[in-house]
Protein backbone atom coordinates (compact mmCIF):
# COMPACT_ATOMS: atom_id res chain seq x y z
CA UNK A 1 0.00 0.00 0.00
CA UNK A 2 1.50 3.16 -0.71
CA UNK A 3 -0.09 7.19 -1.10
CA UNK A 4 0.82 9.15 -4.06
CA UNK A 5 0.88 12.65 -3.71
CA UNK A 6 0.08 13.88 -7.09
CA UNK A 7 0.70 17.53 -8.94
CA UNK A 8 -2.08 17.16 -11.88
CA UNK A 9 -0.20 20.64 -13.33
CA UNK A 10 -1.61 23.57 -14.38
CA UNK A 11 -4.84 22.91 -16.02
CA UNK A 12 -4.10 21.25 -19.68
CA UNK A 13 -4.98 17.69 -19.18
CA UNK A 14 -1.94 17.11 -21.22
CA UNK A 15 0.51 19.09 -18.62
CA UNK A 16 0.39 16.41 -16.63
CA UNK A 17 3.41 13.83 -16.54
CA UNK A 18 3.72 10.16 -17.56
CA UNK A 19 4.70 9.07 -14.11
CA UNK A 20 1.21 10.78 -12.74
CA UNK A 21 -0.60 9.16 -15.58
CA UNK A 22 0.73 5.75 -14.70
CA UNK A 23 0.01 6.21 -10.72
CA UNK A 24 -3.52 6.69 -11.59
CA UNK A 25 -4.37 3.67 -13.76
CA UNK A 26 -3.05 1.70 -10.84
CA UNK A 27 -5.16 4.15 -8.50
CA UNK A 28 -7.82 1.97 -6.47
CA UNK A 29 -9.19 5.57 -4.63
CA UNK A 30 -8.32 9.32 -5.93
CA UNK A 31 -9.30 11.92 -3.62
CA UNK A 32 -8.66 14.98 -5.15
CA UNK A 33 -9.02 18.77 -4.62
CA UNK A 34 -10.86 20.96 -7.47
CA UNK A 35 -9.20 20.91 -10.50
CA UNK A 36 -8.80 23.11 -13.29
CA UNK A 37 -9.88 20.40 -15.73
CA UNK A 38 -11.37 17.14 -14.29
CA UNK A 39 -10.43 15.38 -17.69
CA UNK A 40 -7.43 14.22 -16.10
CA UNK A 41 -9.78 11.93 -13.95
CA UNK A 42 -10.08 10.11 -16.35
CA UNK A 43 -6.97 8.54 -16.10
CA UNK A 44 -7.71 6.77 -12.68
CA UNK A 45 -10.27 4.37 -14.78
CA UNK A 46 -12.89 2.57 -12.59
CA UNK A 47 -11.03 4.28 -9.43
CA UNK A 48 -13.44 5.43 -6.47
CA UNK A 49 -13.57 9.08 -6.48
CA UNK A 50 -13.45 11.60 -3.53
CA UNK A 51 -13.98 15.17 -3.78
CA UNK A 52 -12.32 17.30 -1.21
CA UNK A 53 -12.17 20.86 -2.77
CA UNK A 54 -14.40 23.42 -2.11
CA UNK A 55 -18.95 23.51 -3.04
CA UNK A 56 -20.78 26.59 -3.72
CA UNK A 57 -23.10 26.71 -0.85
CA UNK A 58 -21.36 24.01 1.07
CA UNK A 59 -19.04 23.46 4.06
CA UNK A 60 -16.12 22.76 3.04
CA UNK A 61 -13.31 20.38 4.27
CA UNK A 62 -10.54 21.32 6.41
CA UNK A 63 -7.24 20.14 6.11
CA UNK A 64 -7.73 17.95 9.12
CA UNK A 65 -10.47 16.25 7.92
CA UNK A 66 -8.79 16.16 4.63
CA UNK A 67 -5.68 14.51 6.21
CA UNK A 68 -8.33 12.12 7.90
CA UNK A 69 -10.08 10.54 4.38
CA UNK A 70 -6.19 10.04 3.29
CA UNK A 71 -5.80 8.01 6.44
CA UNK A 72 -8.70 6.33 6.45
CA UNK A 73 -8.43 4.98 2.88
CA UNK A 74 -4.84 4.27 3.06
CA UNK A 75 -6.20 1.70 6.66
CA UNK A 76 -8.43 0.36 4.43
CA UNK A 77 -7.10 -3.02 3.36
CA UNK A 78 -8.71 -3.36 0.16
CA UNK A 79 -7.21 -0.23 -1.17
CA UNK A 80 -3.50 -0.79 -2.56
CA UNK A 81 -2.83 2.44 -4.43
CA UNK A 82 -4.04 5.98 -3.67
CA UNK A 83 -3.56 9.28 -4.99
CA UNK A 84 -3.64 12.76 -3.68
CA UNK A 85 -4.44 14.51 -6.26
CA UNK A 86 -3.63 18.54 -6.28
CA UNK A 87 -3.54 20.73 -8.84
CA UNK A 88 -0.23 22.18 -10.56
CA UNK A 89 2.41 21.17 -7.88
CA UNK A 90 1.64 19.69 -4.34
CA UNK A 91 4.48 21.68 -2.45
CA UNK A 92 4.07 25.36 -4.47
CA UNK A 93 0.84 26.13 -1.83
CA UNK A 94 -0.66 22.77 -2.07
CA UNK A 95 0.00 22.11 1.44
CA UNK A 96 1.48 18.50 0.41
CA UNK A 97 3.76 19.18 3.47
CA UNK A 98 0.93 19.09 5.72
CA UNK A 99 -0.54 15.93 4.57
CA UNK A 100 2.53 14.07 4.31
CA UNK A 101 3.48 14.88 8.07
CA UNK A 102 0.01 13.13 8.92
CA UNK A 103 1.11 10.42 6.92
CA UNK A 104 4.42 10.19 8.56
CA UNK A 105 2.19 10.31 12.09
CA UNK A 106 0.46 6.92 10.98
CA UNK A 107 3.40 5.21 9.20
CA UNK A 108 1.87 5.41 6.07
CA UNK A 109 3.96 4.82 3.08
CA UNK A 110 3.90 7.31 0.78
CA UNK A 111 5.67 9.29 -2.68
CA UNK A 112 4.98 12.37 -4.20
CA UNK A 113 5.31 13.00 -7.91
CA UNK A 114 5.99 16.57 -9.11
CA UNK A 115 3.77 18.63 -11.34
CA UNK A 116 4.41 21.51 -13.60
CA UNK A 117 3.55 24.36 -11.20
CA UNK A 118 0.92 26.92 -12.91
CA UNK A 119 3.68 29.90 -11.66
CA UNK A 120 5.88 28.47 -14.33
CA UNK A 121 3.67 26.29 -16.72
CA UNK A 122 1.06 29.05 -17.72
CA UNK A 123 3.52 31.72 -18.34
CA UNK A 124 6.16 29.35 -20.52
CA UNK A 125 3.35 28.10 -22.60
CA UNK A 126 1.99 31.79 -23.30
CA UNK A 127 5.59 32.27 -24.29
CA UNK A 128 6.33 34.42 -21.66
CA UNK A 129 9.94 33.97 -20.49
CA UNK A 130 10.24 34.10 -16.52
CA UNK A 131 13.61 34.91 -16.60
CA UNK A 132 15.83 36.50 -20.01
CA UNK A 133 19.28 37.41 -20.09
CA UNK A 134 19.54 40.15 -19.07
CA UNK A 135 16.69 41.39 -18.33
CA UNK A 136 15.65 38.77 -15.01
CA UNK A 137 17.84 36.54 -13.26
CA UNK A 138 15.56 35.75 -10.37
CA UNK A 139 11.79 35.15 -10.03
CA UNK A 140 9.78 34.91 -6.68
CA UNK A 141 6.66 32.95 -6.59
CA UNK A 142 4.43 34.37 -3.67
CA UNK A 143 1.06 33.65 -2.13
CA UNK A 144 -1.38 36.75 -2.64
CA UNK A 145 -3.88 35.31 -0.42
CA UNK A 146 -2.18 34.98 2.79
CA UNK A 147 -3.14 32.13 5.28
CA UNK A 148 -5.79 34.54 7.38
CA UNK A 149 -4.35 32.96 10.48
CA UNK A 150 -1.46 34.40 10.13
CA UNK A 151 -1.00 38.12 11.37
CA UNK A 152 -1.14 40.17 7.92
CA UNK A 153 1.14 42.94 9.06
CA UNK A 154 3.85 40.40 8.93
CA UNK A 155 3.59 40.01 5.19
CA UNK A 156 5.66 42.65 3.70
CA UNK A 157 6.55 42.52 0.00
CA UNK A 158 9.87 44.03 -0.98
CA UNK A 159 10.67 40.79 -2.82
CA UNK A 160 14.02 41.78 -5.02
CA UNK A 161 13.99 39.01 -7.42
CA UNK A 162 13.92 40.13 -10.87
CA UNK A 163 10.33 38.79 -11.73
CA UNK A 164 7.52 38.42 -9.18
CA UNK A 165 4.72 35.85 -9.93
CA UNK A 166 1.58 35.83 -7.43
CA UNK A 167 -0.54 32.96 -7.36
CA UNK A 168 -3.97 32.96 -5.57
CA UNK A 169 -4.03 36.52 -5.66
CA UNK A 170 -6.90 38.01 -7.82
CA UNK A 171 -9.03 38.73 -4.61
CA UNK A 172 -6.75 41.04 -3.16
CA UNK A 173 -5.19 42.42 -6.20
CA UNK A 174 -5.49 46.13 -5.69
CA UNK A 175 -4.13 45.48 -1.84
CA UNK A 176 -1.08 43.48 -3.00
CA UNK A 177 -0.62 46.07 -6.31
CA UNK A 178 -0.47 48.65 -3.24
CA UNK A 179 2.25 47.01 -1.20
CA UNK A 180 4.36 45.56 -4.12
CA UNK A 181 4.44 49.62 -5.50
CA UNK A 182 5.96 50.35 -1.80
CA UNK A 183 9.04 48.96 -3.45
CA UNK A 184 8.57 49.30 -6.93
CA UNK A 185 7.69 51.76 -9.48
CA UNK A 186 3.40 52.15 -10.73
CA UNK A 187 4.64 51.72 -14.22
CA UNK A 188 6.35 48.31 -13.54
CA UNK A 189 5.07 46.25 -16.94
CA UNK A 190 2.42 43.49 -15.23
CA UNK A 191 -0.04 40.93 -16.57
CA UNK A 192 -2.65 38.82 -15.09
CA UNK A 193 -3.64 35.30 -17.16
CA UNK A 194 -7.10 34.05 -16.44
CA UNK A 195 -7.64 30.37 -16.60
CA UNK A 196 -4.25 29.49 -17.70
CA UNK A 197 -3.65 26.42 -20.38
CA UNK A 198 -6.83 25.92 -21.03
CA UNK A 199 -9.41 27.24 -23.76
CA UNK A 200 -10.59 29.86 -22.05
CA UNK A 201 -7.24 31.31 -21.61
CA UNK A 202 -6.93 35.03 -21.30
CA UNK A 203 -3.87 37.82 -21.00
CA UNK A 204 -4.56 41.15 -19.21
CA UNK A 205 -1.15 43.37 -19.74
CA UNK A 206 -1.41 46.33 -17.51
CA UNK A 207 1.33 48.41 -15.15
CA UNK A 208 1.46 47.62 -11.12
CA UNK A 209 -0.90 51.03 -10.58
CA UNK A 210 -3.83 50.20 -13.02
CA UNK A 211 -4.10 46.32 -13.20
CA UNK A 212 -6.08 46.40 -9.90
CA UNK A 213 -8.78 48.66 -11.82
CA UNK A 214 -8.87 46.05 -14.65
CA UNK A 215 -11.76 43.01 -14.70
CA UNK A 216 -10.53 40.33 -13.95
CA UNK A 217 -11.53 36.63 -12.95
CA UNK A 218 -10.00 33.67 -11.38
CA UNK A 219 -8.32 31.98 -11.64
CA UNK A 220 -5.51 34.17 -12.53
CA UNK A 221 -2.02 34.77 -11.81
CA UNK A 222 -0.06 38.37 -11.95
CA UNK A 223 3.20 38.71 -13.12
CA UNK A 224 5.46 41.11 -12.16
CA UNK A 225 8.46 42.53 -14.10
CA UNK A 226 10.48 43.74 -17.21
CA UNK A 227 10.59 40.15 -18.62
CA UNK A 228 6.72 40.95 -19.54
CA UNK A 229 8.13 43.58 -22.08
CA UNK A 230 9.73 41.14 -23.45
CA UNK A 231 6.18 39.16 -23.74
CA UNK A 232 5.34 41.88 -25.64
CA UNK A 233 8.09 42.09 -28.02
CA UNK A 234 7.98 38.49 -28.38
CA UNK A 235 3.72 38.76 -28.99
CA UNK A 236 4.59 41.66 -31.30
CA UNK A 237 2.77 44.38 -29.08
CA UNK A 238 4.08 47.57 -29.04
CA UNK B 1 5.95 23.49 -39.77
CA UNK B 2 6.39 24.53 -36.12
CA UNK B 3 8.78 24.42 -33.78
CA UNK B 4 7.91 22.91 -30.52
CA UNK B 5 10.15 24.41 -27.29
CA UNK B 6 9.47 21.91 -25.33
CA UNK B 7 10.35 21.20 -21.35
CA UNK B 8 12.06 17.88 -20.62
CA UNK B 9 11.84 18.37 -17.26
CA UNK B 10 13.95 17.19 -13.77
CA UNK B 11 16.04 14.54 -15.01
CA UNK B 12 13.89 11.21 -13.99
CA UNK B 13 12.39 10.16 -17.42
CA UNK B 14 8.98 9.83 -16.42
CA UNK B 15 8.88 13.20 -15.47
CA UNK B 16 8.02 14.43 -19.01
CA UNK B 17 4.51 15.61 -19.66
CA UNK B 18 2.22 13.82 -21.59
CA UNK B 19 2.36 17.12 -24.25
CA UNK B 20 6.17 16.55 -24.94
CA UNK B 21 5.82 13.27 -25.52
CA UNK B 22 2.99 13.44 -28.26
CA UNK B 23 5.64 16.27 -29.84
CA UNK B 24 8.52 13.73 -29.73
CA UNK B 25 6.38 11.39 -31.29
CA UNK B 26 5.95 13.60 -34.48
CA UNK B 27 9.24 15.04 -34.47
CA UNK B 28 11.21 14.58 -38.01
CA UNK B 29 14.09 16.54 -36.11
CA UNK B 30 15.05 17.45 -32.36
CA UNK B 31 17.12 19.53 -31.62
CA UNK B 32 18.75 18.75 -27.87
CA UNK B 33 20.97 20.13 -24.74
CA UNK B 34 22.61 17.97 -22.31
CA UNK B 35 19.83 16.40 -20.63
CA UNK B 36 19.69 14.34 -17.44
CA UNK B 37 18.92 11.15 -19.28
CA UNK B 38 19.11 10.52 -22.65
CA UNK B 39 16.50 7.80 -22.57
CA UNK B 40 13.77 10.70 -23.45
CA UNK B 41 14.83 10.56 -26.68
CA UNK B 42 13.59 7.40 -27.32
CA UNK B 43 10.04 9.40 -27.62
CA UNK B 44 11.75 10.68 -30.83
CA UNK B 45 11.70 7.15 -32.41
CA UNK B 46 13.64 7.88 -35.81
CA UNK B 47 13.84 11.06 -35.90
CA UNK B 48 17.18 12.89 -36.80
CA UNK B 49 19.02 14.09 -33.49
CA UNK B 50 21.34 17.10 -33.43
CA UNK B 51 23.18 17.60 -29.78
CA UNK B 52 24.12 21.32 -28.97
CA UNK B 53 25.25 20.93 -25.66
CA UNK B 54 28.82 21.33 -24.36
CA UNK B 55 31.26 18.22 -25.33
CA UNK B 56 34.39 17.46 -23.09
CA UNK B 57 37.29 19.19 -25.12
CA UNK B 58 35.47 20.41 -27.93
CA UNK B 59 34.59 23.97 -29.05
CA UNK B 60 30.49 24.41 -27.42
CA UNK B 61 28.42 26.46 -29.65
CA UNK B 62 27.33 29.73 -28.78
CA UNK B 63 23.57 30.27 -28.64
CA UNK B 64 23.78 32.23 -31.99
CA UNK B 65 24.80 29.15 -33.71
CA UNK B 66 22.06 27.58 -31.94
CA UNK B 67 19.31 30.15 -33.40
CA UNK B 68 20.59 29.50 -36.44
CA UNK B 69 20.40 25.51 -36.47
CA UNK B 70 17.12 25.86 -35.29
CA UNK B 71 16.34 27.99 -38.47
CA UNK B 72 17.86 25.92 -40.85
CA UNK B 73 16.09 22.94 -39.65
CA UNK B 74 12.80 24.90 -40.13
CA UNK B 75 13.31 26.63 -43.39
CA UNK B 76 14.42 23.22 -44.75
CA UNK B 77 11.02 21.64 -46.17
CA UNK B 78 11.18 18.02 -45.59
CA UNK B 79 10.77 18.60 -42.15
CA UNK B 80 7.52 19.19 -40.93
CA UNK B 81 7.84 19.66 -36.56
CA UNK B 82 11.14 20.46 -35.13
CA UNK B 83 11.64 20.19 -31.09
CA UNK B 84 14.00 21.93 -29.25
CA UNK B 85 14.12 20.20 -26.08
CA UNK B 86 15.99 21.71 -22.76
CA UNK B 87 16.23 19.76 -19.61
CA UNK B 88 13.13 20.94 -17.06
CA UNK B 89 11.71 23.89 -18.07
CA UNK B 90 12.95 26.01 -21.34
CA UNK B 91 12.07 29.48 -19.66
CA UNK B 92 13.75 28.83 -16.36
CA UNK B 93 17.26 29.69 -17.14
CA UNK B 94 16.83 27.92 -20.21
CA UNK B 95 16.92 31.32 -22.56
CA UNK B 96 13.86 30.11 -24.54
CA UNK B 97 13.23 33.29 -24.66
CA UNK B 98 16.09 34.42 -27.05
CA UNK B 99 15.02 31.31 -29.42
CA UNK B 100 11.83 32.45 -29.82
CA UNK B 101 12.73 35.52 -30.43
CA UNK B 102 15.01 34.90 -33.05
CA UNK B 103 12.29 32.20 -34.37
CA UNK B 104 9.88 35.43 -34.74
CA UNK B 105 12.41 37.20 -36.58
CA UNK B 106 12.21 34.85 -39.90
CA UNK B 107 8.95 34.45 -39.18
CA UNK B 108 8.61 30.93 -38.12
CA UNK B 109 5.67 29.52 -36.35
CA UNK B 110 6.49 27.83 -32.74
CA UNK B 111 4.51 26.45 -29.79
CA UNK B 112 6.08 26.25 -26.23
CA UNK B 113 5.88 23.34 -23.79
CA UNK B 114 6.41 23.87 -20.38
CA UNK B 115 8.32 20.86 -18.09
CA UNK B 116 8.79 20.69 -14.56
CA UNK B 117 11.55 22.75 -13.36
CA UNK B 118 14.25 21.31 -11.15
CA UNK B 119 13.82 23.92 -8.86
CA UNK B 120 10.76 22.69 -7.82
CA UNK B 121 10.49 19.43 -9.08
CA UNK B 122 13.95 17.94 -7.63
CA UNK B 123 12.70 18.97 -3.81
CA UNK B 124 9.10 18.14 -3.91
CA UNK B 125 9.98 14.52 -5.39
CA UNK B 126 11.95 13.71 -2.38
CA UNK B 127 9.09 15.55 0.17
CA UNK B 128 11.01 18.65 0.94
CA UNK B 129 7.94 20.99 0.82
CA UNK B 130 9.37 24.26 -0.88
CA UNK B 131 6.86 26.32 1.04
CA UNK B 132 4.84 25.13 3.77
CA UNK B 133 2.49 26.70 5.80
CA UNK B 134 3.90 28.81 8.88
CA UNK B 135 7.15 28.13 7.89
CA UNK B 136 7.65 29.62 4.26
CA UNK B 137 4.68 31.66 1.34
CA UNK B 138 7.16 32.51 -1.11
CA UNK B 139 10.04 31.24 -2.96
CA UNK B 140 12.74 32.62 -4.88
CA UNK B 141 14.90 30.69 -7.89
CA UNK B 142 18.27 32.41 -8.81
CA UNK B 143 20.83 31.33 -10.51
CA UNK B 144 24.27 30.62 -8.84
CA UNK B 145 26.11 30.82 -12.06
CA UNK B 146 25.64 34.71 -13.27
CA UNK B 147 25.55 35.11 -16.76
CA UNK B 148 29.84 36.33 -17.12
CA UNK B 149 28.72 39.29 -19.20
CA UNK B 150 26.87 41.16 -16.80
CA UNK B 151 28.39 43.11 -13.57
CA UNK B 152 29.35 40.44 -11.22
CA UNK B 153 28.97 43.22 -8.57
CA UNK B 154 25.18 44.07 -9.65
CA UNK B 155 24.31 40.72 -8.02
CA UNK B 156 22.77 41.29 -4.96
CA UNK B 157 21.80 38.37 -3.01
CA UNK B 158 19.97 40.14 -0.51
CA UNK B 159 16.50 37.66 -1.51
CA UNK B 160 13.85 38.28 0.64
CA UNK B 161 11.36 35.38 0.25
CA UNK B 162 11.36 32.35 2.79
CA UNK B 163 12.66 30.02 0.67
CA UNK B 164 15.98 30.61 -1.71
CA UNK B 165 16.40 27.96 -4.57
CA UNK B 166 19.89 28.44 -6.39
CA UNK B 167 20.24 26.63 -9.74
CA UNK B 168 23.67 25.47 -11.13
CA UNK B 169 25.41 27.39 -8.21
CA UNK B 170 27.72 24.39 -7.12
CA UNK B 171 30.96 25.41 -9.00
CA UNK B 172 29.86 29.44 -6.98
CA UNK B 173 28.91 28.22 -3.93
CA UNK B 174 31.30 29.50 -1.09
CA UNK B 175 30.89 32.27 -3.39
CA UNK B 176 27.44 32.76 -3.24
CA UNK B 177 26.99 31.30 0.32
CA UNK B 178 29.03 34.29 1.50
CA UNK B 179 26.61 36.84 -0.44
CA UNK B 180 23.20 34.98 1.20
CA UNK B 181 25.17 35.31 4.86
CA UNK B 182 25.45 39.20 4.36
CA UNK B 183 21.24 38.96 4.67
CA UNK B 184 20.71 35.74 6.57
CA UNK B 185 22.58 33.84 9.80
CA UNK B 186 24.96 31.31 9.50
CA UNK B 187 22.98 28.81 10.75
CA UNK B 188 20.15 28.99 8.98
CA UNK B 189 19.40 25.34 7.45
CA UNK B 190 20.63 24.44 3.25
CA UNK B 191 20.21 21.09 1.66
CA UNK B 192 21.89 20.40 -1.44
CA UNK B 193 20.63 17.91 -4.26
CA UNK B 194 23.30 16.10 -6.14
CA UNK B 195 21.30 14.35 -9.55
CA UNK B 196 17.98 14.79 -8.68
CA UNK B 197 15.47 12.56 -9.55
CA UNK B 198 17.86 10.05 -11.03
CA UNK B 199 18.70 6.70 -9.31
CA UNK B 200 21.86 8.05 -8.21
CA UNK B 201 20.19 11.41 -6.49
CA UNK B 202 22.14 12.25 -3.22
CA UNK B 203 21.10 14.85 -0.42
CA UNK B 204 23.77 16.25 1.53
CA UNK B 205 22.12 18.98 4.38
CA UNK B 206 24.07 21.29 6.03
CA UNK B 207 24.06 25.44 6.94
CA UNK B 208 24.71 28.40 5.01
CA UNK B 209 28.20 28.38 7.15
CA UNK B 210 29.45 25.10 6.36
CA UNK B 211 27.75 23.78 3.17
CA UNK B 212 30.57 25.41 1.03
CA UNK B 213 33.15 23.07 2.46
CA UNK B 214 31.46 20.03 1.55
CA UNK B 215 32.20 17.94 -1.04
CA UNK B 216 29.50 18.38 -3.92
CA UNK B 217 28.84 17.48 -7.40
CA UNK B 218 27.15 18.58 -10.05
CA UNK B 219 24.43 18.53 -11.42
CA UNK B 220 23.16 19.60 -8.14
CA UNK B 221 20.66 22.42 -6.53
CA UNK B 222 21.62 24.35 -3.09
CA UNK B 223 17.96 24.82 -0.96
CA UNK B 224 17.98 27.43 1.58
CA UNK B 225 15.44 28.44 4.22
CA UNK B 226 13.59 26.74 7.45
CA UNK B 227 11.60 24.50 4.83
CA UNK B 228 15.31 22.35 5.47
CA UNK B 229 13.70 21.57 9.32
CA UNK B 230 10.54 20.73 8.00
CA UNK B 231 12.09 18.15 5.55
CA UNK B 232 14.06 16.83 8.48
CA UNK B 233 10.84 16.34 10.04
CA UNK B 234 9.67 14.61 6.80
CA UNK B 235 12.83 11.95 6.75
CA UNK B 236 13.04 11.20 10.38
CA UNK B 237 16.23 13.31 10.48
CA UNK B 238 17.09 15.17 14.08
Amino acid sequence: MVVYLIGAGPGNPELITLKAVKALNKADVVIYDRLANEKILEHAGEAKLIYVGKKAGEHYKSQDEINQIIINEAKDTSNNIIVRLKGGDPFVFGRGGEEILSLISEGIKFEVIPGVTSAIGVPTSLGLPVTHRGVATSFTVVTGHEDPTKNRKQVKWDYTADTIIVLMGIGKMKENTSEIMKYRDSKTPVCVIENGTLPNEKTIFGTLGDIGDKDINTPAILIVGNVIDVFKEIKGIK
